[in-house]
């Protein structure tokens, strides 16, 4: 177990900007937050983290350039690599794009997180969340998966003990993942499939209503629109209490019961008591959107015993995503790769289920970018329970097959927006989206 | 007292783009989130909120295209304008920079956002922060502004009132704002000074002692620094103790107290009480990273009359920020004016303080920009007492006069590094900082 958290960045370097300086220049920001000569006379040097990997990709201006001679066009490597594949794509645009980029591995020491995901966060990308050109593209999660350490890193007689706290482990991904939602809902061997009840300023009868209508058709997963909060046209308690109504009535007539994920997003401190009131009026799972109500919060709630799966909403997160900067953007990749973000950190903190919105939607992510989500989310390298991904927003009936063949069976397709559209109504589009599926 | 929800977006279009659909886009997505013809057949045209104001800023490609006639190169206005003077600067780069941008204002039901603050940010910038060119330039405040209607929208009987929705106001700043705390701490006239307990890493002992020099030297507030948690070298509790007790021990020195804000964020389900702990242990106030503990839990702690003044961080936030586009990048502005976000919005979510990243020191905002953080949180028209502007991140002594004389005295300026870089040492330091201020 190493007593290092392990994090790559790709920073992208501006013309003539020296390599040793950004980086050094990160570190400070994202530990001490003092400059160097400060940090040396306190005798603080190892709060600022070591590098254990670097690769320059590019070439510096100047090739006799004494500033950048020491990191320039060089590969240094201390340690094994661990830079997963679904890294290698997202957030870089790669050589021959911009002038020069660094792929550099930080390892913090783990006093700087402690036992907080908060600080975590604050580690990976507090005040440089307001620099640019800096990219997260991995993650050692091993350093900090398990169950937490009790105790604030004291031993047993109440004293400090920082070998226990080198041991912290801070996140324990999903509470039940892929596997376990199969096996509690006897659904094997396909895709699973979701759609949404909307729109927002719907009373809470009319929703209900197509809840009916959808369970009818049979669809797996019926979840509110993440725009459904606790508005007076259809408040929380009531609109739970009668889609739960709907789903359980629908199944007497078809034998087979869909599943209601109520949206338990509101203000942080109440989210808690939203998410036990879900279980206690019947619904199957819950919807949040982790980045509007705090990310570590979903994390508390996957340890909460209430038998119900997390479905992470993507709302407000944008922001927090590296597009991968293209020649005619020129816009430098900053923030979390994509994969890394909606796949990994969402299954590092407890979602069951990912949303995302897919390729060729309303949405801009390249299939890359999809591809790499799909793997972070489920693939068996990473120390937590996979998680489904569940690409949506704009998806369509007739490209399920494609979309199928691409993905995968560990997968949950949202289709909200042409289910209502569809001609033959909502049940019969429903039956049909779960045709598609070999329902 | 509107019905309606104001909120001005600049909207920045590719070539080519049609106008009329980016904006009818932009009102879909964040409300009914279903396809036009579908919202009309439901009858849900009303959710989808309206355009009071539009302004279009550069040419579309062909005069006489028929995609673009209707609001090319038109300004339209419906009701009185509410663009702040503060807004007019900041994320817009204007016209000549952008073939085309449009700035356009959208009244939104209540109903839309209804009870909560994570659904009026969720309404604000939920699913457009995964667009790209999207910022958000002004907010109409008074529509949100002041004490939370109890009872979700229902009357004295129970019964859903619309009525009484339309005049919900989820908003009310912070709990003292500027004129109070100087009230409080009887400082008049001038400006405020604050430095930050660092490195982590420190102990609790270290850090205590560090804020016994700083408050000898005369600070007037003495934070933690944002990196400051629960870690295992200098835990909460031990460390709130030992730098109120090393604060109160100044005081009896020199007759003059220093105020002790320590940082509160933590994961969101433990804020509230490490607040109430604060005060309990002696804090005069607290440092709180709202971006990382979800930024509707600031506004909760605002309203629990602990009597503490909150001091937000940015740690997080800076993805939320639009850049300015320019000619050399050619990033579209997308996210909120950062006048808008870290002047406006942290002191409707309850800041009494915003700390941000003053020009000229490690971060990019540009002097434009700080004067517009510096205008939104202190300006009149806001419906919320006004909030300190905190600059930091990189201040020197030796340039302090300058930052008075632009800032003005409603400033809390921020230094940390330079304080500790004094050869002088830091008692000494602090005291020449303090003289700066006419302190």
């Amino acid at each position: 177990m190493s007593d290092r958290f392990h994090v790559t960045y790709l920073l992208t370097l501006a013309p003539g900007e020296d390599a040793e300086e950004r980086i050094r220049a990160l570190q400070l920001e994202q530990s001490a937050e003092l400059p160097d000569p400060v940090v040396h006379s306190l005798g603080m040097q190892y709060v600022t983290g070591s590098v254990t990997e670097l690769n320059v990709m590019g070439e510096p201006e100047s090739a006799g350039d004494p500033n950048t001679s020491r990191y320039a066009g060089t590969s240094g490597k201390q340690g094994s690599s661990h830079l997963s594949e679904a890294a290698a794509s997202g957030a870089s645009a790669g050589p021959g794009v911009w002038p020069r980029q660094l792929r550099v591995t930080i390892a913090w020491p783990k006093n700087n997180h402690g036992n907080e995901i908060t600080q975590l966060l604050n580690v990976l990308f507090g005040n440089i969340s307001m620099k640019r050109g800096i990219a997260i593209t991995d993650i050692r999660w091993e350093d900090v998966a398990g169950d937490e350490t009790a105790g604030g890193g004291r031993n047993a007689g109440g004293e400090r003990d920082l070998v226990a706290a080198g041991r912290n482990r801070l996140l324990a991904g999903p509470a039940f993942g892929i596997q376990q939602i199969r096996k509690k809902w006897n659904i094997h061997g396909r895709a699973l499939a979701c759609t949404a009840l909307k729109p927002m300023g719907y009373s809470s009868r009319k929703l209900a209503d197509l809840a009916f209508r959808f369970a009818l058709g049979g669809v797996d997963i019926i979840k509110d629109d993440h725009g459904l909060a606790d508005q007076p046209t259809a408040p929380f308690t009531e609109r739970v209490e009668m889609c739960v109504e709907a789903v359980d009535r629908a199944a007497q007539k078809t034998g087979c019961r869909s599943r209601y994920f109520p949206n338990i997003t509101t203000d942080p401190h109440r989210v808690t008591e939203r998410f036990e009131q879900a279980a206690e009026l019947g619904a199957d799972g819950v919807l949040l959107c982790p980045m509007l109500v705090g990310p570590a919060l979903m994390h508390h709630l996957a340890r909460l015993n209430t038998g119900l799966p997390i479905m992470a909403h993507p709302a407000f997160s944008g922001s927090y995503v590296a597009q991968a900067g293209t020649p005619s953007t020129h816009t430098a990749p900053h923030g979390f790769e994509p994969g890394l973000f909606y796949g990994g950190l969402m299954r590092a903190l407890g979602a069951d289920f990912t949303i995302y919105p897919n390729t060729g939607g309303r949405f801009s992510f390249t299939s890359e970018v999809c591809d790499a989500i799909n793997s972070h989310a489920r693939n068996s390298g990473m120390p937590f329970a996979p998680c489904f991904p569940a690409p949506g927003g704009g998806m369509q009936r007739d490209r399920m097959a494609f979309w199928l063949k691409n993905y995968g069976a560990d997968t949950t397709f949202l289709m909200g927006g042409s289910l209502f559209e569809d001609p033959a109504g909502i049940e019969a589009a429903s039956r049909a989206f779960m045709e598609t599926l070999g329902a």
